[in-house]
């Protein structure tokens, strides 16, 4: 019983469903001892495994406990079993095959990890960051492809915060089509939110989470927003005498104003509903149906994916998107070719310029991100405006879908870190990252 | 407000998520104003559009709103957005498509309604049934297909107790390969079902539903022991100071005996998730990862299916299923091709053939089902036991395969009658598909 998820206590209150979509990447990692990811494996560990189940195996929403360490190992690639939710159609098409020209040396590859000084594998970086799937593209070829825990090449993964880039990436394709103006506020858009701290802010300002929110994701303080924000998103009955707001819209609307909008970044998962309102008022779609319409129906995507969704059925565009690890490869893939699949334009080429073009590194700066220094912030998307304009989604537990246009790779990994802070996983990830980046690029000489 | 649903006051109670799954078909109709198939068309009705949705027509879980009439109009289309599932996957394959033959004619064939001394047409009986989507195939040619309401072919349908029929195909075909004993006690395959009223009843009688079981299903009974199961099958936290069992499995233990096992059919769903629990122990998987092994992979499936799950994971083998309309076609053939789908044994013949016999008309007369006189019951199909063989699965509210091995014919409708009962809409449906069956017939002369 050696491993306590540091969040446990507070996820086995009430309203536990959203929690670790919305941990603030900058919230320190803290030291436990927790199970290794061989130890933690999930179905090793036999979570609703057996008919019926025994009971010490039961992951539940009411405990909190599928969503604890080591259990939400197995619940990451189980959302839809636990939660209601919205399909994001495939549609009819075959499934686009990927050429395989697999690289057995990329485990061999060694990279220093941040603040160590000792080097470390590519293979045993996996291990340390409780990788459940991994893909590396170079040049549109599977040149790496894993999957351990619970995840297999049929199922998909929760990818967390990482569905914020899916939302920015739709935003920024109306905003390509001129369907959606950046400048405008965003009560021009969604007049209900006039009122509240949105309201006097840009659609850019929220696009680039520049807005000023009285808004806290801290999870250390009892008070923090985020609690009622995950209290109103909740998709269950809710319990007697509540009295809060219902569904994340609702919620929105309560947003106060803490400084002045533009100056700084302040990673606020609310701006990514907020932005999913405004685009499903400019298009009369929710973002799961856009999410299908645009991109999962278009580029050969071999499973449908699925967004969590609130008590009104509004897709939770924060952080509720499940997908295969594949498929995010392809997506990756489409961004990499400016928009291009297989030569055909599917989004609009201006939408990726506009991502890759990064966001202000003042405001990030201000944002006491310290692990991530000299990044930028843009279209939802973490920009790290390094030698190889590099360029990622991200999500707590450890995933990612990261770009790098110079290597011409893309690289996917889903995980489930006991620890839901990426800067838990960064020091091991990101600079392995680079270490392949490196290998493939020098590959090509 | 002249609508109101004769069981909106009990679905509004504490656990309205199975109640619709688990209406006797012997509950009488009763006789109320209820809004038309056209004043109720669930999209001009408006529910859960907009962003946000207008708070009138917003429909609920917590409330019961989602499952009563009106709303079960749209719920029937979007049950994954109210509840959790659990994948049925078509797999990586292409869907196969049907040939078209479609015949106008059907529309003005007359048929006579049971009771009644005035014919009426076959396209009134859509409306007059609130068809959400109907579906006719002729020598496995589709002849008809029409969708309404919320139904569009490229969604999935609740078919409620129609899932028992593949429940009772999935046991046949274990059955058929020898791997499940019929004349085995349930016991023996499901030993925690000892000392329930199962304990010393045959698999057969289950397959049957021949149990004697102290197990009512009638809702105008506020002690009756579906509320139990209900309450158990809840996905949903439980209440506060809850002291019931918990899932589908803990229900089933607690079930007692009333009777002798094997003189009279009682519809009682219980046996269908008794019948999924033994599948389960037999294959060690559950019924949806065998429907999508079995079946829904193997006969180009468009969409994926999918089934409510309790707070376990196990699905509801009684009535959770959600589908789509012409893959319950092709399902329908499969069945009627006596297992091969073009031209591959996918499923053994002798599964099909168990169905197909039918099962003991003496003990289904002795359960009073007295509008489906001279009928039988077998492997969780309704055998018509007419002059062409007919049988069909079926599921409140309106859902069906109904196939006509004479006619060569399968009919799928799928439906959101104000009343669940089948009682209720068989007098303007079953004529009618037997109208629609000799004018087959009568064309091929």
């Amino acid at each position: 019983m050696r491993q306590i998820h540091f969040l446990s206590k507070i996820e086995k209150g009430l309203f536990p469903v959203l929690v670790a979509c919305l941990v603030t990447p900058n919230l320190q990692a803290q030291q436990h001892d927790f199970l290794s990811a061989k130890e933690s494996d999930p179905i090793k560990m036999g979570w609703m495994q057996g008919f019926p189940t025994p009971k010490e195996k039961v992951l539940s929403v009411a405990d909190g406990s599928f969503f604890s360490f080591p259990g939400l190992r197995y619940s990451v690639v189980h959302m839809r079993e636990f939660l209601p939710t919205v399909n994001v159609s495939r549609g009819p098409d075959k499934p686009a095959p990927f050429t395989y020209e697999l690289d057995p040396k990329i485990d061999a590859l060694e990279f220093l990890p941040w603040g160590e000084n000792k080097t470390m594998t590519w293979e045993q970086s996996l291990w340390k960051n409780y990788t459940d799937g991994i893909l590396i593209l170079h040049k549109g070829k599977i040149v790496y492809e894993r999957y351990f825990g619970a995840l297999t090449e049929k199922n998909v993964h929760a990818v967390m915060s990482l569905t914020k880039s899916f939302t920015g990436t739709l935003a920024a394709i109306l905003v390509a089509e001129g369907r959606l103006d950046p400048n405008k506020l965003v009560s021009f858009y969604v007049p209900e939110l006039k009122k509240s701290a949105f309201g006097d802010a840009t659609v850019r300002q929220v696009m680039d989470m520049t807005t000023a929110l009285k808004y806290s994701e801290d999870y250390a303080d009892p008070k923090a927003e985020l609690w009622d924000f995950s209290a109103a998103g909740n998709p269950f009955p809710k319990p007697k005498g509540y009295k809060g707001p219902v569904g994340y819209y609702a919620y929105l609307e309560t947003v106060k104003k803490q400084g002045k909008h533009g100056e700084a970044f302040g990673y606020k998962t609310v701006n990514s509903d907020a932005l999913g309102w405004i685009i499903s008022k400019v298009t009369g779609k929710s973002v799961a149906q856009l999410l299908s319409e645009n991109i999962w129906s278009k580029i050969g995507m071999e499973e449908d994916a699925y967004y969590q969704v609130d008590a009104l059925g509004v897709p939770f565009a924060g952080g509720g998107l499940s997908a295969g690890l594949r498929d995010l490869g392809r997506f990756g893939q489409l961004i990499l070719d400016m928009g291009k699949w297989h030569g055909k334009q599917i989004i609009p080429m201006a939408a990726v310029a506009d991502i890759e073009k990064g966001g202000s590194k003042e405001a990030f700066a201000k944002s006491g991100h310290s692990g991530l220094k000299g990044w930028s912030y843009r279209d939802m998307w973490w920009i790290t405006e390094n030698a190889d304009s590099a360029f990622a989604a991200r999500g707590v537990h450890g995933q990612t879908i990261y770009i790098d246009p110079k290597a011409e790779m893309v690289l996917v990994r889903l995980a489930s870190h006991p620890v839901a802070a990426n800067s838990a996983n960064d020091p091991y990830s990101l600079p392995a990252y680079q270490a392949v980046a490196n290998y493939l690029m020098r590959k090509e000489k």
